[in-house]
């Protein structure tokens, strides 16, 4: 990490961290945002903010004032052009036990870490993970700090070769990458997963849905199975970071970096 | 908290805390135990790093060395006869991004906590919950640190009268408790859930089954549905810190203090 800063505060050493009561670190309890910086500038700040706030709804914790999330990212990189923001939210430091204090205060923690973004596509070899995801309707969608699914599918393998896995659910349902949404394009449209049990409304699938329906592209958001990937035309994953990345190589499966991943990039200014 | 330890350290201020990319506030990336404190011992220990354990090999963490985790305990209750104490181990801090460095040094922290047991039956009134638990094999039966549903559950009601929520999962089977595992006595068959899709497999859940079979009681761990509950002649939940509490309200149904959990108490000298 380049720099951080708690609650606004710097972080200047290691032993001045992170209430050891937090409950983000107790259960996990909370949110977080992955942001790009970009030319100084954080690509679809207020599609994360939307997010976040979806998500403080959801669980029920208060969201942070928007122009102060702007003043400390700011503030945290003033002297960095290109890097990656993470902003973690918890619903604060108190306690034993599930029950939340309602008069607790949130804790906002905000790293800035080094990035260089590639330009032009980036074709990546993806492989299928075995870990599966579980459903819950209540805490899909939103970018809460229950990760332990992704973090044991990433666990997978250790190719660098390979730079994606793609997870199903307990009942064999598509969901997407291990840090990204899976866009396959079948017979002209463009379907992904609808996310309805399990799953994280990624930034960046949200910006590429409203890209293709104002280009006038065919969009399907509905329950996806594995043989939607084998019978796609052009498969790509994307995320805040990375943008799109085009899906060339799964298993025994190929693909060419297709026209639609093309299209979209270019209307979204990504390569 | 009375104190805490991390990495054996004691935790003098707010200031000096854990580290900010510590995995297990990024991502719930780890485990905890929460264990009783009574007359300057720690109630069913082994029993608490035999879990501890099972679940450092389910997420692949390195399980402390248990006798300086025993030494550490000792030190931070050298003054205090009672209380809970909080182990929570996480993957270790570092880096950005769900795979892990597997140079990573695991992060313990130890917290005590006031707390003075109980004597005699606690008999209590429950709830169910309207929050419900995945389903995911992988993650079930160890106590990690991804409890946004628990967090949810307890927060449904206010009401200091209702002591427990109980929770089905999203097929609508019968888990367990917010924070205890339940039991149904049925036709004199002591029945819990066998938490093969979700819940946490409880250190007490544990001793009281192993001192109902060397009581010669039939057990039976299986799927639970709500119906096992409406035909229960005595319900109770169990968990380290409170032991055995029978539930003698539930909605419309009451229960009397049933002679199963009176025979289970004695036989753990918890009453």
């Amino acid at each position: 990490v380049l720099a951080a800063l708690l609650n606004g505060v710097p972080i200047v050493d290691a032993t001045h961290g992170v209430d050891a009561e937090d409950r983000g670190l107790q259960y996990g309890d909370g949110l977080f945002e992955t942001m790009l910086l970009s030319a100084g500038a954080i690509r679809a700040f207020d599609d994360h903010l939307a997010r976040l706030r979806a998500g403080c709804e959801r669980l029920h914790i208060a969201m942070p004032d928007s122009d102060l999330v702007a003043q400390e990212i700011g503030a945290l990189t003033r002297s960095c052009r290109n890097g990656i923001v993470k902003l973690t939210l918890t619903r604060g430091a108190g306690g034993r036990g599930y029950r939340a204090d309602p008069a607790l205060h949130s804790t906002r923690l905000l790293a800035l870490y080094e990035f260089n973004p590639e330009h032009g596509p980036t074709p990546i070899v993806a492989r299928w993970c075995t870990t599966r995801l579980a459903r819950n309707p209540l805490l899909a969608g939103i970018k809460h700090l229950n990760r332990l699914e992704q973090v044991l599918a990433q666990n997978e393998w250790r190719d660098d070769a390979i730079a994606e896995g793609l997870m199903l659910d307990i009942e064999g349902e598509l969901i997407g990458g291990t840090s990204s949404n899976v866009f396959a394009v079948t017979e002209g449209a463009l379907c992904t997963p609808d996310l309805r049990f399990s799953g994280i409304r990624g930034v960046m699938r949200e910006q590429v849905l409203r890209a293709a329906r104002a280009l006038g592209v065919a969009v399907e958001e509905r329950a996806l199975w594995p043989h939607d990937i084998d019978n796609a035309s052009e498969v790509f994953v994307t995320n805040a970071v990375r943008g799109i990345r085009p899906v060339t190589a799964l298993g025994e499966q190929r693909w060419p970096v297709g026209a639609m991943a093309h299209r979209l990039a270019d209307s979204l200014r990504l390569w």
